[in-house]
């Protein structure tokens, strides 16, 4: 394909995209497919001769689209939004246009400043710690165990490779987090599972108290990991009390606000986020909340020394004169090749501005406030966790159903909700209990798209009383 | 930024977009700038108003472009190259335009399915054994840390995980390779890096000899790579007996073919991958030869139980109804959120035809043969590898230099070379030696531009003799 049939094509691609955009709202959320569907209707080999683009583009309109699920749509309330904005599609485009590969300063030296630059924005605008230093992960899971491995590597430097280390976080951590633990060689019984409280939060004297039964019997606690915003419920362990305990016990202390840190944005959010200045590690995910694509994690170090003892290697072919002077991202992370991610957080924090970001969050985060009313306005439904970001975990609960009668009760009524093709939402698990959440966090999400999910919501549970 | 918006603006850097792949050759390769150069013109903080869109792309066009490398230039020799080709930019716009995340294979079917049916295609073009199954990771470097992981884990559990595990690779290994043992927990102790023979491959006696010593020491043999295609000299280790070894003394086999894998494409170089069959994990980038943009790793595994002993976690918030059915790609490797990656995979694929990437890898191969005969017959140059997979190892060799005073030589000799703006080439070390690497393989190098470097080459040679 030459340049003027790319161009011929691409005009052609991005008015399909803005009509995309302008017709996600009356495509169901996800899409009615079985398992192997999509693959049946494609051949089992390759083409030795190539296709006409209209071709392939056909079969992305008819056998692909119809299988894709809709994370833009306006009644996408499940997991943490994702959200991608029109100035972050065109930042892609420009990225893929130019397609740079950013693992040196050498190897693209705007791509490496830009990303430094923004990084400081964003920390800025967040009020995290002036100390502390950005990079771009892919994802929080990634981000989560690159700090990981610096904390196990700097607990080995202290006490030897022989030491047994001990790694930390409340039971209600995201799976990355024991998934981190795990990669970085952390057996099942050199992890503890820190005890919350009624809020869902670490209690930090059980914190405390494990890592003083673990020191008297002489191990070493490596990584504690804190979080502000939980998946199952956005619940927020206390970092200042837990930051002084890590500072007392020489641990790595990483946190974990992947979703609620975008919320730091807000000078009423900004409390959720103190102690962070005792912090080593911090990640939040402009590519759930900003509207900036994923892949963007930031992620932030206080002493990016640490990130290079684990993680920088220089071999002959990838030196270049002005190392001395520069960051080379590579060195702060797993992968060698990084995409130019820095274009579309520079592009959407421009084109949007710190204002317009706010406003969104701070609606979302009302929107919230409101539908945890409405649950416990309404006798029928229970919410099973405090709101503070803008996710509401309840149930629906009949009389005269035992706790396990209740899961499976809400289990249908989850799939009933869901088979409205108007909303998405999934479900989760507090204290053993199956809860549904209702995520709200779509930049493309009105109010009516919430109270219609209420509505949807009351009426399917009207309806598990039937058949 | 509404839809009606984007789709002005999208056009406008679509025609940018075009206009630059026209306009790449007479653009430097790299460009000529100081660390800090970028930083100094951008302002320290955020906007709070959104500015218009016009603004920040003249700041992109201004500031940024201006301090770009340019990857796909014909004259950039340095590296590996990293094409990307008109139809994966097509796709990679289609991906930013649907932003969906590609995690669980309930989270868009399609894209699941299409990574799936798009690997099977790419491991039967490759003839890579039909029993591997395939997973896009976003590098190398992270495709061997999850193979490493991988061999690690099932050391523990063979063994214990007190057992001693070692970890082996030839002495030219990427330095990915060093990192990935290094994260893994290897400590510098449980390395070993084995002797390689004079065209640089791994010499198998060597690694013979270390997997006995280290067993009779009650060690255990985790993980050995081999390397087909190094960085330094695209060597091949000799895989078949490696493969008979490692089943012998039961460690887990992991091949990097990150470069010349997609080699595997042609029937004349298919002998170079014989063995593959003995490996536990393959990796190759269609992101550096096929024309599809970075990231895509092709990660073929032998057993993908394995990858989920060591990668699945499933919290009650990721599981879906069809999990037993479905392959979910977030159990293959470190990252929960994933791209849709497969899209430009599956499109290059259709777009060019097989027969074509064929044409232009067999067109690469053979103007590195051409290139390595032009150093053979110049007295005044010495070729240091064999050429296998388009590199050429060269320095130039005028008398009365030592060694120490030939590496000095051949840095200025690059240094001049890279300040003519029309190539860019990297070095290497070979055996301690500094050797410049003339890397074939930009899909818009002609044989034109591989002849400009060869008088790049020697005019600069000729003005060493120069001040």
């Amino acid at each position: 394909m030459n340049s003027a049939e790319f161009r011929r094509q691409a005009h052609g691609v991005v008015d399909w995209i803005a009509d995309y955009l302008d017709t996600i709202e009356p495509r169901a959320p996800v899409p009615d497919v079985r398992p192997g569907d999509i693959r049946r209707q494609l051949p089992a080999e390759a083409p030795e001769q190539g296709e006409p683009f209209e071709r392939i583009f056909a079969d992305f309109e008819r056998i692909i689209v119809p299988g894709l699920a809709h994370w833009q749509h306006p009644g996408w309330f499940a997991y943490f939004a994702s959200n991608a904005s029109p100035p972050s599609i065109l930042a892609e485009m420009l990225a893929a246009g130019v397609a740079v590969n950013c693992m040196s300063w050498a190897t693209s030296p705007a791509a490496t400043e830009l990303e430094q630059v923004t990084l400081d924005w964003l920390r800025r605008l967040l009020g995290f710690p002036e100390a502390f230093s950005g990079v771009i992960q892919d994802t929080a899971s990634t981000a989560t165990f690159t700090a990981t491995i610096v904390g196990r590597d700097q607990a080995w430097r202290r006490a030897g490779r022989d030491a047994r280390l001990v790694f930390y976080a409340s039971e209600e951590a995201h799976s990355s987090v024991w998934k981190a633990a795990r990669l970085a060689g952390f057996g099942e019984s050199d992890v503890r599972r820190i005890a919350t409280d009624a809020a869902f939060a670490m209690q930090p004297d059980a914190l405390a108290a494990a890592l003083e039964a673990d020191q008297a019997q002489g191990r070493v606690p490596a990584v504690v990991v804190a979080t502000i915003g939980s998946t199952s419920s956005t619940a927020i362990d206390p970092v200042p009390v837990i930051g002084r305990l890590t500072r007392t016990h020489g641990s790595f202390l990483h946190v974990d606000a992947a979703w609620a840190g975008s919320a730091a944005l807000l000078p009423e959010c900004r409390h959720y986020f103190a102690g962070l200045e005792l912090a080593d590690s911090v990640v939040v995910n402009p590519h759930k909340w900003l509207g900036v694509h994923f892949d963007c994690t930031a992620h932030y170090v206080r002493d990016p020394g640490l990130l290079q003892q684990s993680f920088a290697l220089t071999p002959e072919y990838l030196r270049s004169v002005h190392d001395a002077e520069v960051v080379n991202y590579r060195d702060w992370g797993i992968p060698l090749g990084r995409r130019f991610r820095a274009l579309k957080l520079w592009m959407v924090l421009r084109n949007s501005g710190a204002e317009a970001l706010r406003a969104m969050i701070r609606q979302h985060l009302r929107w919230g406030e409101s539908f945890g009313s409405w649950v416990d306005a309404d006798p029928e439904f229970e919410r099973m966790a405090p709101v503070s970001f803008a996710l509401v975990c309840f149930r629906h609960r009949p009389a005269g159903l035992d706790e396990a009668e209740l899961d499976q009760h809400n289990r249908r009524l989850l799939a009933l909700i869901n088979a409205s093709g108007r909303v998405h939402l999934i479900g989760t698990s507090l204290r053993g209990r199956f809860v549904i959440r209702m995520a709200i966090g779509q930049r493309s999400t009105e109010e009516r798209h919430v109270r219609e999910a209420w509505d949807i919501i009351r009426a399917s549970a009207n309806r598990t009383g039937e058949g």
